[in-house]
């Protein structure tokens, strides 16, 4: 039997809830979990949005508890010391939202998980296109990650990253392609953690330009106060 | 200033150990800190061994806690429904004592301290020879670590390893080159988690030959149950 089970790093953001219709599009709807790593974030909001688009999608969905990086503190998305940056940066500044190691270590652990499960296939939203220039989530860091986890775990892992190369555009067109549109009023991105979204964090400006330049409505602001 | 600060992956162990004495030669005895990760091991001891190494050396030590191993469950280090096997493996078998992605995971949070702290070299004591058949032990696996880490935090962190190719016997030999004979009576081994040791385990056989080759006493040997 061939081995198409897959695991999605479900955040609860607009980008893994489209990947995981992206998974459920390409593995079917009988081969596809969730995983989501509670690391200590400062808007557990994230926590539940990330169960409901995992309900919404009827997938089945495992939390597993990450401590260490607030152990390690320091930076605005754990740390609540730490101030958010408004905006984007400039692009030879990593931003203080930025945990060193995050996707490595989100990675790391959900391919143990998928070792112990006998799931072959991970799929993150990470990209290297309009994002606020996190190191972690560009291909030749997820290229070297999979070859560290295949010598490391003697495995044959696939790390699948459908937004790699889109635009913030082309993964809203690429939701709405997906039937990905409806839930997306579950799925939370604001960095301030506010529900409606805040509209002024670097990540609710780039959720917008990207349903504005889709010219798609998007269906968490139409959510009330 | 050159950077030659030093952060060595201290376990309480007998490799580690001499991995900790092996950067206080290389780097200077101002320009080394130990860590230790708190990963739910079964035996607790190994965390009280940390402590007394780094004391006895005189090296700062700070202890990170990662509940994720425990959570994902399932191996004989850290959960108590799985026993240890005794002895060596086959060759083309895992133990049941590997925890999928230890290493990478413990040098990826290494490296995420060391790059808040502004710490360019990582010392581990993991080593191909001699060893209980951990892929994630091997040299090709922690190339591609380093390469992952620096892609992936944009550092140039350098991993060091100081026992990769060396047997038990010439890690017995190193130690004692580098002073770190008195040390090891505060160090911890045994799978079992037994003080004195059980001299059973795996672990133990490989501690003990490493001694007998060398021709030199176990100082942990010494001690009364």
């Amino acid at each position: 039997m061939l081995n198409i089970k897959s695991l999605v790093v479900l955040s609860g953001g607009q980008d893994s809830t489209t990947c995981l219709y992206w998974a459920l599009h390409k593995f079917g709807s009988n081969a596809v979990e969730a995983i989501t790593f509670d690391y200590g974030q400062r808007h557990r909001v994230e926590l539940d949005c990330a169960a409901n688009v995992a309900e919404f999608a009827k997938v089945p969905h495992t939390v597993i508890p990450i401590d260490t990086f607030t152990a390690l503190g320091g930076n605005a998305l754990v740390d609540e010391n730490v101030s958010i940056q408004n905006g984007a940066v400039a692009d030879t500044e990593l931003p203080n939202t930025f945990v060193p190691g995050r996707n490595i270590v989100f990675l790391t652990f959900a391919a143990a998980y998928a070792w112990k499960n006998n799931i072959e296939h991970l799929v993150t939203g990470v990209g290297q296109a309009d994002y606020s220039n996190y190191p972690d989530c560009r291909q030749k860091t997820i290229e070297a990650l999979q070859s560290t986890i295949r010598l490391g775990m003697e495995s044959n892992v696939v790390i699948h990253t459908p937004l790699m190369s889109l635009s913030k555009k082309q993964i809203v067109v690429l939701a709405r392609d997906l039937g990905a549109l409806d839930v997306m009023v579950l799925t939370h991105t604001c960095y301030k953690g506010r529900r409606p979204p805040c509209g002024k964090c670097a990540a609710c400006e780039l959720r917008a330009k990207g349903f504005d330049e889709a010219g798609i409505q998007d269906p968490l602001l139409a959510i009330k106060a």
